[in-house]
This record gives structure tokens, sequence and C-alpha cells, in this order.
């Protein structure tokens, strides 16, 4: 069933990307190869960049959202392997309660991605920052890979590794500030690209960043027909998705209620981010 | 760790409500009891209907960021139980291979829920509908809850089931005018209240649904907090989300790749529906 599944996926995402390539190549006053000629077809379609790698980490305590969004956009490339790495292959709770399985371990994963993604948390986002087996992982990969990506708190984690030394960056708007600490330097921009860096804001910040990872990694055709297959067209009940929109009262008490928090991911960034300069 | 992570949600949440409800006190022109009267605080934030009982059905190929997106909103609900529920506790693989496991059974699951949630798929959920087990469940608990729901293509099992006779519901775009062979009134709108039937659009629609049920069972003031948590103020790298504005060639695609799918659907959803009438 799951296999039937994947496979209307796959054929129908080949479709779309004949569609667009069709039309680019009718708009550069190309000749498109017929539709039946199955192999010139190929031929033009083959991504310029091969078929993608790329790797969600996940950690216990990590936010499900932060990663299922993206994961959700980037599975939609064609011939692209999408990999949940963690340190071994045990069920991760994340932090919503959320229990899933991971496909790869750390000793599994390729040294060569073409994307890897560290998606955020609370707590757990904390542990990973202490934790030198995973910041090892994300320097050895994040130091190959053709993109280093990270969403909401995630980005700070990315940090810790020292992955963000230099590089513009966001983050949760509860811990962008402490980019600093470890080295990038602060945008308040909902995804940021910085050379190979891409990161997002808070939780569904990883929808519109995973959307422009696919049109970056493919085209802005491909990528409209995976936000039309997801139906995004947004229609936020309330406008306080940021804190210069929401009530004030809310704000300050998020604000406060990850103060102690923030302190200790802040110094615990800074130090891991220190050491790997 | 999950547990220090799940205290400081709920404190955090506990003290968001308590502005809330001041701040409602204070504009009714009553006096708020102090914040270090703990009980009076508390018996005056305890929601009117009762801590909820919430549950989302998971099956074999169902869409993973159908369910994870309002999941992330309902489990802001302080207070509330939010199960995923399933046939058995086996690991589910969803539709883009994330695999997720279930924590309640069907035979577990409490007979009086708050709101059940069903999320859509492709194959996965033309299985659902021809799985007589799946629908007695989901026939049991939707004439007794308080919200019964759907998004994307659940909505069309919800409809199997013969929950939305003669309601106004949505769907996603490729399966809502198939909400008629189910007896329900399709309604071209990203989210649809009718009564106590709340449905939603694809995939994606799930956030805003999760943050207008939020609002239904709390308050608007607790449905903006998390949506500030999530900072949901989307920003779709293109305005392709629904066929009104995508590019004609990947609405005509994706339309015809689901065409086989969607005539299998409709004769089964129909046949199943009106068994259950």
């Amino acid at each position: 069933m799951i296999e039937d599944s994947e496979t209307t996926r796959r054929a129908a995402l080949a479709a779309l990307l004949a569609v667009g390539a069709v039309a680019e190549a009718t708009a550069r006053g190309e000749s498109p190869p017929a539709a039946h000629d199955h192999d010139a077809m190929m031929a033009m379609l083959a991504p310029a960049k091969g078929p993608e790698d790329i790797a969600f980490l996940l950690y216990p305590g990590c936010t499900a959202l932060d990663f299922v969004g993206p994961h959700n956009m980037l599975r939609g490339l064609m011939g692209a392997t999408v990999r949940l790495v963690a340190k071994t292959r045990e069920p991760i709770v994340t932090d919503t309660g959320l229990t899933v399985l991971p496909d790869t371990t750390f000793a599994e994963c390729p040294e060569q991605l073409t994307l890897i993604c560290v998606p955020g948390g609370s707590t757990g986002t904390l542990a990973a920052i202490r934790d030198d087996a995973t910041l090892d992982f994300l320097a050895s990969r994040g130091a190959k890979a053709g993109w280093v990506t990270g969403v909401c708190t995630g980005t700070i984690l990315l940090g810790a590794a020292g992955l963000l030394h230099g590089y513009r960056a966001t983050s949760h708007w509860v811990t962008r500030d402490m980019l600093g600490a470890v080295g990038a330097i602060p945008v308040a921009e909902r995804v940021v690209f910085d050379r190979n860096r891409v990161t997002g804001g808070g939780v569904t910040a990883g929808i519109d960043f995973g959307l422009r990872m696919v049109a970056a990694l493919r085209d802005d055709f491909y990528a409209k027909a995976v936000q039309l297959t997801a139906e995004y067209d947004p229609q936020p009940p309330f406008d306080a998705g940021s804190p210069a929109k929401a009530p004030i009262e809310a704000t300050r008490l998020i604000t406060e209620m990850f103060a102690g928090f923030t302190a200790e991911l802040r110094e615990a960034a800074g130090a891991a981010a220190m050491a790997r300069r």
C-alpha cells in the first residue's frame, strides 16, 4: 500500500517535473523532446545536482512540527533520499509526546549529504548541545554538506556545533538574539540564506524553509507544485504569529517562561561554539 | 528531560491562561483574584468544558503533516489528554515514510471524547475506508464526541463512516467535490464549522484548523499564545497554494495524477456512507 503510494507520488512528480522543464525549454525557444521520448525526457529532467541525499537530525525532545513540515516538502523531491538520523534507532519521544522512529544512525549516515537539517526543541535541544556525539556528528556532516540548515532553536544547536560562525542566521524569536553567542549574525527574518547556510524561524517557519529549499534544489515550478499538493495557502485565524503582532502579555509571558531555559542554552551553546572555533 | 519540558510547558500555559483570564476579568470590570491566590486563580481558570480528551486517528499511509500540525496546536491545551489512536500499537508508516508509534488502541480509546480528528492520505485513506474496524471505531466515537473533525482527505474517511451526512464540509481541493458522495455539502473554504463538525482543507490547513479548535475549546487569547509559540506568521515563498493561484499545468497534472485514486475513493466512500445512513 505504501509502495503504491510512493509509486504514484514518483510518477506524478516525474510528470510535474516534465511539464516544468518543457515549459522552460519552450520559454527558451527550444524544442522540448516529445513526451513519448522517455530517455530524452529523463535526460532533460535530470537534476543538475544529482539525486539529493537529505538528512534530518532527530534527538529526544525535538519538536515534531519543526521537522515534519520541511520533511513533507522535501519528500516531494523525486529521486531524493530523505533520512531521519539519530544516535541510535531507538524510538525518539518528541516534545509533544509524539514518538517517531529514526531510520539511520549517526554511524550509518553518509559522510557527504546534499542537505542536513536540525530541528529545535527546548530542554531536549539543551541536552543535545551538551552531547559531544551529537555535536561531533553535526560538525562532521556539516563540514561537507551542500546545504547546512536548521529551524527554530535547532539553529542554536547548529551554531553550538561551530557551523554558523560569521553567517547571517535566524532562529525562534525567543532565541534569535543568542545567535550572537555562537558567532552568528542574528537576522529578524523568517528564512535566511547566507551562502550554503539556511536557517528558519520558530516551528512553522520550517514549512516556508522547506519550500524554499525545494526551489533551490530543483526549481520554482517544482516548488509551486509541492506547495499546491500540500495546499499551503495559509489563513491563520489570528494575526498573532510574531512578537510584533501578538498580545504584549503573551509575548512577555512566553519570554519569561523560557528565561531560565534561554540563559542555560546561551551559556551551553556559546561554550560549545567557542570550543569548536 | 521530556518530563522537565512538559512541566515547563504546563507551567507556562498556566501562566498564559492566567493572564488571559485576568485581562478578561478586568475588561468585565471585575477584580481578578490576586496572582498569589493560587486556588482562586485555578478555579477561575478551570475550562468551562473540563479537561479535554482529544484523539487523532492514525492508520498506515496517513499523511504525517495532516496530524502533526493540529497535534502541535492542541498539545498546547493545558490539562488536556491528546491521544494517537490506531487499531494496534504497531508502528505506523505514514505516506512520507516517517514512522510513528500510536499510544492508544481502538479498544483502549474512551467512548466519550472531546474531539476526534481524522488525517488524510492517499491509498492509505482508501484502505482505511475499506476497513470495517476503522469505520466502526470512527462511527462509535464520532456519535458521542463533542467535536467531530477531519483534515485533508481525512474528511472523506469521516464521511465514509457516516459522520458528515447533511453537514457543510471541506477537504483537500483534489477530493473536495466527492464530499457529495458521502452526503455532505462541499464548501470551498480552508476550515469549515457546521454545528460540531469541523473540517479542514489539504495538509497544511490542519494548522489553521488546530488553532481554530484551540480558540473554540479555550479562548482567543489562548489560541494567540499558542500561535505565537509556534511562530505561525506564514510567509509562503510562492502564491501557489490553491488551484486558483498555482500554475495551471501544476493543477492539471496533480488532478490527473490522482484521477484513478479519486475515482476509487469516491466509489468506496460513497458505498460505505450509504451503508451507514
